[in-house]
């Protein structure tokens, strides 16, 4: 492990065996300025990280740990949640209590409105919750859009993947009132490890390969929340249609979004030259030049989101690509990102941006 | 190879090594009244076929020949063309002259209208065509549409695989008027081998896995193809939104349709009711009870269509989930699918239509 | 469903939801002569089988029942058990007391001596087996070393896909004592749906693939039951060396054997020629010529195994290719064939031995 | 791009649009001390590099270059050839006469007699060469073999995959005289960008996927150089059983290697503490502990190596399973290290060692 900084953040993992918190620990192994400092869990409470992950077993010497509050306050300044959605509320206002600045990679601080969270999660979910004022005080964690409120935010509930690589795709046309705000299409495809670390019959080699496979049609719960933030983003209330596919790969997401141009004479220059302008400053998003079109091979094993914009003059149609990695820029990536937002570091520090290819 | 009738009709198939004819040929393998006497090929002429194809050496146990026009009307009555687009329309005159009945699987008698195949394929395949007369006889091979056409047709152009699922998807709501005509958007997902047996960097194994890739956006080749038929189905012209992807996986091609509903109070439960009446009659096609959708796994190998249709009351979005096999229903198993309609047999016959799971 | 001659042979499945009941069903869909009539299950009881298998749903009409051994008496004649190790024998005897004739798909039944079983499968499977008697009568379902013991057996342990494809590859080396008995070294390669329809975090799509795992080195379970046939073949006591590996592929199975010539001078035309005679009335058997070897999808989702012969005479070691289609001939196709033995019909009655490639 | 320091060794890569080329960009992106600074290849000269890669575009903004030795000596200090074999043979000697040093992936520099290279390349690839000095010069870069005369050599051939792979799970058997020096068997797998980034018709997804595929048995060009080194190692001549594997996977490398022991009472555990004694200033090795084997997932996009080594008591067999990254241990990683060495830098430095699991 390289030499650490005395000024580094200090920060736990909660939730180090599942796909967020590998990918936490690996993205962190080696940041100039964020260290893990305690890992926590309850099944491998006890255990060597070295003997969970024995792929990984350089990227930390900790023991796992129970997941109490008081002891992580003591040894770390952040805490990075990576738990099944409805668990992270049963810590978060303990931890934020003793000072420490939470980020969530489940759902459960991405509505601003519990009883929007309650109205899709309640029904899968057993949850008790009346953490109604955090859920108002959480930052909703896709740096893109929201970086100064990041910055200083206690609590932070980071988007996964569907709505990142949709969000990122939407933005500058609802900003800019580009397309009409009903219409709207997302059809995405993403890889199983999306799925998470559960054994799942359908989501097992045997199955899943050698096969494309839709599922929650007109009735995923990430539809809510691209919608909530959509609707922001155009200022106006926004329904859209949102199809998740599973396809049989690990890693990876490319969202197809479709939208009908206000002005049906833009054309895909023009809108790369929009999209250029808006992400200008953000340095996890590329703009391809038109008629690039983004594999989600491109973006494998990083925290970029690939973008590109074609327009079919015969329909009116706008169509965006949005490629990204699901459990980096779409998962621990985003939260790595926020992160540094937090610390008040470059947003990009430490994470990878560039591929391996093939 | 099983003993043969006496009354069996002979097939010849032109261009044998690549999948169109690899496929046939397996397809045929045991057909109890179809048989394959004739395999004609330019690079693997005077080859045995065991030779070509140990994987498929029982297949058949004739050599490869010259496609020379009056061997074929010597010892066969069909012929399955299974070569480049422009190259069929350079044979297909002199075999139909000799009174062979022909069905090609490349572009080249797909259009009604020979103008309208070269404004799509001149600028990419070098012809001198003049056969529009051939054009406008040639019946579109698509048994679900078209079945008393194509069982006297002399010339039948079979579609390919993304306009097969999609027209499939689409029929019922455009005969019966259920969607606007605008709007319409395919968003197709396929696995590589629809992109055929050549060598191309792009579909190498290291290149294409682990990767989703769009490709043609608004200006696939397809699309003429698909619109030309939705047009005939919906009585009015259409232009609609094809945008094609190409999966990590073999074989399988999903077509995910959205049309915007004329009625937004039709339910799931009553669109379901709609497309098992339009396909009651139709062996090859499944529909799938509302909720369930259908993987390409579900498809995989057989001459199966299935679909499932979804509604989305918020939105008023109809969404058509439309499965297949890309090298069966998508080309080789239609084409037999068309011989059998030709020959008076049962349109299924000999074609396989369930699965190995998984 | 094909119409059923009044003569067919009816038969049970028990344990029809895992990838063996799955198979059985599939291959038995369309047999001449042999017909499901009974589907059984723990879980599954009570619900109709194309709620089960919606994939599957043409293969079959029946409601799943409780395995009861009158019931199954009462409507089938053979019972085809596809139930985990030690599960088998619980059944099995009762099912031999009416009358009924027996495929296990497990191990139990696959040494003739309990105490060999239960030195291998006691540790990790709750068992109080006294048996001993039918271990001793049960013949090893392999058709091509045991065709004539099979025909009459009325208990058959099939051998799964490891010792198929390993027993098939050094079967005419043993018998004719062509290679030394000892340093056999059995390098054997499985997609992973050899692991079953269990969920698995190891053999989730996300962990399996894009990766190759070996497993089980020096200790996998299998190693005992090749040994046993493999001494039986040799006429004396062999120890071996098997490693097995997990590939990311859904199915398929290629062993890679070595064994030291006796005689050196041997070539790979000599040995091929033997194999050759040894599977010259074996129907499920290819042996590819010298310098062709077999990928697994040459045998895709059919019941042949495809065995081709190479020697280095630098080091005096023969290096025998075998490729199966695990699930097929290493499983419910296997079960099939000695099904067709036992009705007295050509042992590769309904089985698919032709690939669909690619 | 980094700030660079002043005191970088500037770097050429010739032949930058293979994978060899792509992955040492990748790998120099961002390296403290070595930096790219010429790309030659002769079909992509005169195209800027982003045209080329525009997943990588970020990694260069050079253009490609014809591979000139008067412009590479003033642009650079050492030269990375990535060319198919036997065209290194023709750009190397101008290279070093004007000073430059030479780092060659292909096998021209492996063996330090050419007659040996002839007999094995000579009938697959035109030459004329006569530069047997060079090759006797030659330094094989194999850095846990040969990290002295690495640091100092003007010319490194250095070992690609199977080799690579290979040798590491046998040098410390090979030099401490643990096994017999015959019957060693060495059971490769790898994934097809082992293949190149040349378009084959075998290497296509729809051909390789979903299959496992033996070739070169008995007569793969790598015997000869595996068996060289592996001589030296052993102080004796070895000749060896290689047989390689395709697997359906885009990276990663699995040897399973077999030998027999001399001293049978040797343990799993004694033979780890012998590999951990020779690795032990290896930073890009690692040994397992006993009972835990590699997955190439573990060290997928990664510089390192992982060896596990069993011991079955009753056969007397040791079996070494050795995982490596193809394209980066196996190719590029492995000169950036040997680069290192040459520059006097820690040999791991800015290689990768941690994988993105999963």
């Amino acid at each position: 492990m390289p030499a650490q900084a005395t000024n580094q953040l200090r920060v736990a993992v909660v939730g180090a065996n599942g796909y967020g918190g590998l990918q936490t620990l690996r993205l962190l192994h080696g940041h100039p300025a964020l260290q893990v400092t305690f890992l926590a869990g309850d099944r491998s409470a006890g255990k060597p990280w070295s003997r969970i992950a024995p792929f990984l077993a350089a990227a930390s010497d900790l023991l796992v740990e129970r997941p109490d509050p008081d002891r992580i306050a003591s040894r770390a300044d952040l805490v990075v949640m990576s738990l099944p959605n409805g668990m992270a509320a049963r810590f978060t206002p303990a931890l934020l209590d003793r000072g420490l600045r939470v980020l969530d990679l489940s759902a459960d601080y991405r509505f601003t409105d519990l009883d929007a969270w309650r109205a899709i999660y309640g029904p899968i979910v057993h949850n008790d919750r009346n953490d109604g004022a955090l859920c108002r005080e959480a930052v909703y964690g896709l740096p893109e859009c929201c970086a100064d409120a990041i910055a200083t935010a206690r609590l932070v509930g980071c988007p996964g993947c569907y709505p990142t690589a949709s969000l990122l795709a939407l933005m500058p046309l609802l900003q800019k009132g580009l397309i009409e705000t009903d219409g709207i299409i997302i059809d995405a495809k993403s890889g199983t490890s999306g799925g998470g670390r559960e054994a799942k019959v359908n989501l097992l080699l045997a199955e899943a390969d050698e096969a494309v496979m839709p599922y929650g049609v007109t009735g995923h719960r990430h539809t809510g929340e691209i919608e909530l933030q959509a609707s922001r983003m155009a200022g106006q209330t926004i329904q859209l249609q949102f199809t998740p596919h599973l396809l049989p790969m690990v890693r990876g997401l490319l969202a197809t979004v479709y939208g009908r141009l206000r002005d049906p004479g833009l054309t895909a220059e023009d809108l790369t030259t929009v999209y250029e302008a808006a992400y200008r400053s953000a340095p996890c998003v590329t703009v391809l030049p038109s008629g690039t079109y983004p594999s989600t091979k491109w973006v494998r094993q990083t925290n970029k989101a690939m973008l590109s914009v074609a327009v079919d003059s015969r329909t009116g149609q706008v169509i965006v690509l949005s490629a990204i990695d699901n459990l980096i820029k779409g998962q621990a990536g985003q939260a790595v990102q926020c992160m540094n937002l937090m610390a008040g570091l470059p947003q990009d520090m430490g994470l990878p941006l560039l591929p391996f290819y093939p």
